[in-house]
């Protein structure tokens, strides 16, 4: 089967916005072995609209549309498609209920024009959408097969998750069975100097890394005829790969690393607080993230002045003046600090100068400091990163997170 | 003159990599006023290259292409050109030589499949590669323009700015000049029902709404023959929405809700503090953002389970057991009792069921509270927000964020 992924938006192809749907769409219809033929992009235009489905058709089996599908004027998908299949568009009293009920939901008022999204080509199967007002939908034709799907990314891919992908199963050639490993600790080139050779040799199953904000993961994709060949296919792959990278894998398929990090607390019935400086509060909302940290996690503080982290967190006057408040001394401190104001068994600490500005010769931009206190035993890291102050930010944290996971794994 | 983009190489295609070079060079094509009609993107074969470049010129006059000019046989772009126009291949001089001393340079041997990228179609403006070895170029023809450009952004971009740009500032017509509103605190479709016939009525300027995490963006943009003119055509047009968004429009152009914030703060000299529970801290890292905001962010606490709220922010351990830690009550003892822990004139508290599990009949999931006191006065607001638990903490710190601003601004 021969698939095309159409973009409609102004905002894309005026180059507001990148088209990251278009990658995600097409690197997981590749991970299950459907191929992607084509990409494109068309504005809010009816009959340039039109004419693209016209193309798409031409040269494809099947057409993945983004976007298009909010309340306004300009939101012309499903009318461009019932226009092209020649049905007409009538409402989905489910999808009019479940949009009614977000709006009562939020206690806000519904405005007339969300009742447009309630509307579909005749005969269309419709994707919920859970995190959104606009519904998807797939309409099969004489052999086309077109899905319409929501142009922002947190409503779109769940859709495609959860729906398009287990429908379209049915078009798969054979199995394909991917295992993701979670990395981090180390950087994504020095993890595949370690494993380049495996990467080399191996053509199935296949082995993709992926870096994302100081993280890495390594996706394991083997093909076979059956679930349980595919199986046996990756796994003298993963445990040769588990030998080489030993103490960096933190998990496995859909987890985090703040997550891994909240079962270890639990298990181990240890409590946390955490003080912050340039990261903001990121590193405690990592953590919130995970359900049922609360018995665990005792608070956290974000100590951006120097009076608060005397004030809170008790960290000498005299460190501050002689060490400043970027330094070893002072992640010591907030670390001892924060885990004795929350009467925690671990204190985790950062501070450092994420930029752009407030760097010196001799503390420039990026440099961290981490304190980690656990059961009353302290250390510190002094990190440097290069990038912006997001990147900075983000870094911090996620070595932050990975040496406490680092830590709490050697105790088990 | 109507454009395309289209971006050649299975990287993209398969969704390996973003294809952000078509977003780059939009944006860029669209600040001085030159229209994108389409982006597209194919692989590496050429009977599909060939399909591509004849839909393309079936469709506008300029065609933009980027990537394919590599050394290796799935290299295509230029053969492909030479075979759509009816050219032969001829060796550039100067491109070969800039080629050998590319190589000589680094001290590197030029392998032999590099004198590929000194061949161009015959006639064909050679575009120099300051920064890799794939010269591009430009092709006129019977009307039709096309351009081939290196996929590496790095080597796409200088090549961009500094040849083509100039090179096409000929076939622009006049100027475009844009001015972005940015609004909060009211649903991409309520504000678009508020200025619907101002949007239907206007083509130059044109008002593009876009909504993202809970913020939306006006984007009015005039056409005119000089940069003056536009901006006459744009100024009624933003005064009248200004009116009708009297309160929602919070900056202008390149600026962030936490920077607005933070120069309100600064500018008024008021001290705040923050206090979250389900956000855990992201509320505090947006304010965190602002460069400068030492001098007025005292500190923020995440008090995620009732000992810390009763301990730090001495939320009453009879409020907790009667209303709960997710109720009116406590929003507004912790908002109290943050501005007093960190002697703060504004106090800004955050507390929520933010799912996935926690949620009851009576206080379900999405359910919102947020305090907040200035300078002595209190009070709560309730909100739901529909998504997962990511998009209900965002949602929350924009909400938080917005009515802190409303507040601020009001002051004035």
């Amino acid at each position: 089967m021969k698939i095309e992924i159409l973009a409609v938006g102004t905002e894309i192809l005026m180059g507001d916005i990148v088209n990251t749907n278009a990658q995600y769409i097409a690197k997981r219809l590749a991970d299950v072995g459907l191929g992607i033929y084509y990409q494109s992009v068309v504005g809010d235009n009816a009959e340039r609209m039109k004419k693209a489905y016209e193309i798409a058709f031409n040269r494809v089996d099947l057409v993945i549309v983004t976007g298009g599908l909010g309340p306004t004027k300009d939101d012309l998908t499903k009318e461009i498609a019932a226009d092209y299949f020649n049905k007409k568009l009538v409402l989905d009293e489910e999808a009019y209920n479940y949009i009614k009920e977000f709006f009562l939901y939020r206690n806000i008022c519904m405005t007339n024009n969300n009742k447009k999204q309630a509307y579909f080509p005749e005969g269309a199967v419709i994707l919920k959408n859970n995190n959104g007002t606009a519904p998807g939908c797939i309409i099969e034709e004489e052999g086309k097969i077109l899905i319409l799907l929501p142009g922002p990314p947190r409503e779109m891919i769940p859709m495609l998750e959860q729906q398009v992908l287990p429908y379209l199963s049915k078009y798969q050639e054979g199995v394909l069975k991917s295992k993701v490993l979670r990395i981090c600790g180390i950087g994504e080139s020095t993890m595949e100097e370690k494993i380049q050779d495996i990467i080399e040799n191996q053509n199935n199953p296949t082995i993709a890394p992926y870096a994302k904000d100081g993280e890495v993961t390594l996706r394991i994709t083997a093909k076979a005829s059956t679930l349980r060949e595919a199986e046996d296919l990756i796994l003298p792959i993963e445990e040769k790969i588990g030998r080489r990278l030993e103490g960096y894998i933190y998990g496995e398929g859909e987890t985090s690393l703040e997550e891994v990090i909240g079962d270890l607390l639990i298990k181990n019935q240890l409590t946390i607080a955490t003080a912050e400086s340039c990261t903001g509060g990121l590193l405690s909302s990592r953590l919130i993230n995970v359900p049922g940290i609360s018995s665990v996690f005792m608070e956290g503080v974000t100590t951006y002045s120097n009076a608060s982290k005397v004030q809170l967190l008790k960290v000498k006057d005299t460190t501050l003046k002689r060490y400043g408040a970027v330094s070893k001394e002072t992640a010591k401190e907030m670390a001892i600090g924060v885990a004795q104001l929350g009467n925690a068994d671990i204190g985790l600490s950062i501070t450092g100068i994420a930029g752009p500005t407030g760097g010196t010769e001799e503390k420039p931009v990026g440099l961290i400091y981490i304190g980690l206190t656990i059961e009353g035993k302290v250390r510190v890291k002094e990190l440097f990163f290069k990038g912006d102050r997001q990147r900075v930010r983000q870094y911090a944290v996620v070595q932050a997170l990975c040496w406490l996971h680092r830590e709490l794994n050697n105790r088990k």
